[in-house]
């Protein structure tokens, strides 16, 4: 199928085509040789999508659009403090290959000029470090063009001069022609569009190759080496090209342009025409396309996204999967809305974090225990950090607890905060709580059978026939009581221990519900017809009493109150269960 | 109560008012009489939160604070072309008050150096123009500070070089001493840190003061500003500065530096003491360890938001709210999964709309009908409007139909798809398709008691004696059948029309769930107890068949089998409701 975005990018390509003007670079044989029709366009997504036009296979040799790679190479080798001793990062606003320096430092001005890449060479550690380097950006080991690495070698001088003048003012310490052959050589690896767009999807992936999940280079660094192209990228037209494109790029004398949009995709195009700054004229023009067709620019951005929090309710309204009885349920309708929980989704970032500590303070009043369940946020960024911490000490100073569920460790620890797997484990703890204090939660022991909710209010003597038409059976922890799909013929009444109601899922059973003494279970499928639906298993040594349909009914024949006595109550716990999920779906859908 | 960004700002203001190196500006008295000690700190929001710390409220003279808000001015005045013919966008890596010019062009620079700036003055309207333009980037109106800017004028012999040698190259045509004049009393109006944090949140928030919600500049020319600020704000300090704090800013010699995370807020720090460079020691500080503390540097951007489908299903498990019959139920049981729904969530732009757009390939085969519910998206960008289209010629080319709930009118016309206000709205309409091809919709009208699904399979001879113990009611379209809190003494079966279950959400009712004849309600409350949970309406004409409570039980005492058959068949009827809520909450809880 094509996608969308193949069908966008196809249309640009067509649009782009017609631009015919610039000149092939000439100043080698090798590269005068290309046909100057060649058109290939490749982008790599940060999660390994990649879309091709045009000859994204046709391979060229990689020239200036090396120059951020081996400088994140020298950054990672050497740390900062030692790579700016030796090359600045200021734009100059001169040409590639202008002979020019920083008047106090005698630094390079940038890496992305020919002295600065030059020197930045010079840092390295000699071709199969370089190799390696490359490979693990393009996802693969890059080839080298041995007649462009000769020739660029053989005509090379003014790279020459730079070198020599460089270690005339004591910059550069390294041999100079070992240091311009390890250049010449980088500039001549053979790569395609393919290549570079995932090298770039790399640096917009925060260092980690999205095809491989290799690390190239640390997130870090790659902030550096994106700055840099920023400001110097373009050579003299890098200015304008911020003003206009607004993405970090860099271009090379092959006639390819890498394009970056962070956290987003690395963006490749090659077409050998050149204008006279030396970048590919399609290569600007299908940049400048994307740039304003999907309004890409760097500067254009995404607000915050204030729906961090997904949405918020009490614990009165929405329930842990624990099944209470009714006057439990009652107790927490009543006591549950001193629980808030706040579900939160997107990322965590800065912008939304602080968008959260003000939804926080806002409840923070009426919430004596507040449950952030984190299970729908996708990233916590390392910008959310320092603000998680804050919030922590907000909760601190408040008489509010907080509570995580589903979050990562760090942000648990963070937040100095309770944590929970999931949320109705947390809203499971919160109601014990509840019920705990104010003395609502049944003993361990045995209840008699007429304490069993759905017999409440059943007349006296009915009680010891319906007793003696049942019986008692003992369930080992563990033991499945009934499966799903088996046949219902009879109904259970817990009267000592728990027991998991459980959905198969695949090969796991999933707890959707626990109960309790006084509880009814397999009563819908019994006494309305059809299999189990789900099965139901001892938490622990639990008893059920166990009543046959086939004996209800023959009661019943005696004694016809019995059965719509049942009925009625089953009937009442039953409105009551489509009173509480239809104001859960009601949350829910919010 | 102290939020947790206040206490995080109050923790660096502290750390950094250490700083004491620097000497306050003395090329003129006025400035020369600033407290060095003063220390100020403004943030503020997109959403107009504002968090403020120390010398906050001190005001001072904006100086070449006011260069990238006249230059927003003058784009806004002339358009872009115009004003790139009379000054550049390079950085030029020289001090702010060079004397520099392009040499082909003859352009200043930039608009960020003192040149450009001047050159910027002379493109605008006088001094009323630009205080109406600097109060709505402020929210309110900025007074001068005349003793400043007489000095200023007096001292200013410099800029009046640079604007007679513009004239000179022909390209300042405004008079020289008119623009200068201009230009002196641009720098010297009064703001404080609040002041301009509000403009830098102006520009963060894509043109639109935050604080009054008019806009100040478009959108398109907020992001050459920003380019601007980023490659040239900081004159020869610039490419550091976008390297090591990475957010686009601009400094001026009373001590002000104002920084702009776009989407997010503008910072803003006065404190008057300068490095070599002109700009403050402390502004610079407060950036440095705001971007590293959050990690804030623009090009550690967020991460495409994969969760923009929030979750998914088929139609066969998430229902409209209309109440179907058990056999539309069974039906639209079996037919519903050729709907499938994608809740959306968050932002629409590039990067979510691209994966999006992959998400709907991916189910298209399986969807005859594809309903994207828009109720969560908070924003559709412009740089998904273009894949949103072609997301629609997807479509166009499947056999699959688009739905849309909630969406924006444009995102409708993008995608070519049917529109409903909610997706409950698109559910029941596709419900509906689905019972009519089926042949399953009943007529409108009257149909037998005996259809009532509650009654079905009750023994014949009982009937009529339930008919004769009740009455059939009419009721016009709109009017009441009963209220929420009311007393429930019946049980109420539709034969004939539509009623709504409302809810009062304050003023207004909300429609839960809509009836069609066959259904039966208000039978929880009368049957097991307490009063009317929600109102119901008719929603055209309709008839229902009444009986009371009283009179089912008078009919009960003489044959007993009547209550036991209705108990039990409303009993089946709230299992089966059971059934349905418990799956639609665990598919809603995904």
């Amino acid at each position: 199928m094509q996608l969308p975005l193949d069908a966008e990018l196809n249309a640009i390509f067509d649009e782009v085509a017609g631009m015919d003007a610039g000149k092939v670079a000439d100043y080698i044989p090798a590269l005068r040789e290309a046909n100057p029709d060649w058109f290939g366009v490749s982008l790599v997504t940060v999660d390994s999508h990649r879309y091709d036009v045009g000859d994204s296979e046709q391979s060229f040799t990689i020239q200036s659009v090396s120059k951020p790679f081996a400088y994140a190479m020298a950054l990672e080798k050497h740390g900062i403090d030692a790579v700016l001793q030796r090359v600045g990062v200021e734009p100059s606003g001169d040409p590639f290959n202008s002979i020019e320096f920083d008047m106090t430092t005698r630094r390079p001005y940038n890496p992305m000029v020919n002295a600065g890449a030059i020197m930045t060479s010079s840092l390295l550690d000699g071709a199969a470090a370089v190799d390696a380097g490359f490979a693990r950006f393009a996802g693969r080991a890059l080839k080298l063009d041995e007649e462009v690495f000769q020739s660029e070698s053989d005509s090379g001088d003014r790279n020459r001069a730079i070198a020599y003048l460089m270690r005339n003012f004591g910059m550069l310490e390294a041999e100079v022609e070992t240091t311009l052959q390890a250049y010449f050589r980088q500039c001549a690896l053979l790569v395609d569009a393919r290549d570079l767009a995932t090298m770039g999807a790399t640096l917009a992936n925060r260092g980690v190759n999205p095809m491989t999940g290799e690390r190239a280079v640390s997130g870090v660094n790659v902030v550096r080496v994106l700055s840099a192209m920023s400001t110097c990228g373009m050579y003299d037209y890098a200015g304008e090209w911020l003003y206009n494109v607004g993405l970090p790029a860099k271009s090379g004398v092959s006639g390819a342009v890498l394009a970056v949009m962070p956290g987003q995709f690395g963006l490749a195009i090659f077409s050998p025409r050149l204008d006279s700054h030396g970048n590919s004229v399609r290569g600007i023009g299908f940049c400048k396309a994307v740039s304003e067709r999907f309004s890409l620019h760097l500067f254009s951005p995404a607000a915050v996204d204030h729906s961090v929090v997904r949405r918020a309710y009490g614990g009165d309204i929405v329930r842990s999967n624990r099944h209470r009885l009714a006057f439990q349920d009652s107790a927490l309708k009543r006591l549950g809305s001193t629980t808030r929980v706040l579900e939160l989704q997107g990322q965590l970032r800065f912008g939304s974090c602080e968008v959260l500590s003000r939804a926080i303070a806002a409840e923070l009043d009426d919430a004596e225990v507040m449950i952030l369940d984190f299970r729908r946020v996708s990233a916590v960024g390392r910008s959310a950090s320092k603000l998680l911490r804050a919030i922590g000490e907000m909760f601190e100073k408040s008489p509010s607890q907080v509570v995580v569920a589903a979050a990562p460790r760090e942000v648990a620890e963070s937040l100095g905060a309770l944590s929970f797997d999931a949320l109705a484990d947390a809203l499971e703890w919160r109601e014990d709580q509840l019920l705990e204090r104010a003395d609502l939660e049944p003993g361990p022991a045995r209840i008699p059978l007429a304490d069993v909710e759905v017999l409440h209010g059943v007349d006296a003597d009915l009680l010891p026939m319906i007793e003696a038409a049942g019986t008692y059976r003992r369930y080992q922890d563990g033991e499945m009581i009934f499966n799903a799909g088996d046949r219902a013929d009879r109904i259970y009444f817990l009267v000592e221990g728990r027991v998991d109601v459980v959905l198969v899922m695949g090969e796991t059973f999933a707890r959707a519900t626990t109960l309790g003494p006084g509880a009814t279970f397999g009563e819908m499928a019994a006494l309305y017809g059809g299999a189990r639906s789900a099965g139901v298993r001892a938490a622990m040594p639990s008893v059920c009493f166990e009543l046959e349909v086939a004996e209800l009914d023959r009661l019943s024949r005696d004694r016809p109150g019995i059965s719509l006595q049942l009925h009625t109550n089953i009937g009442r716990a039953l409105a009551n269960r489509v009173g509480q999920l239809s104001d859960e779906v009601a949350a829910l859908r919010q």
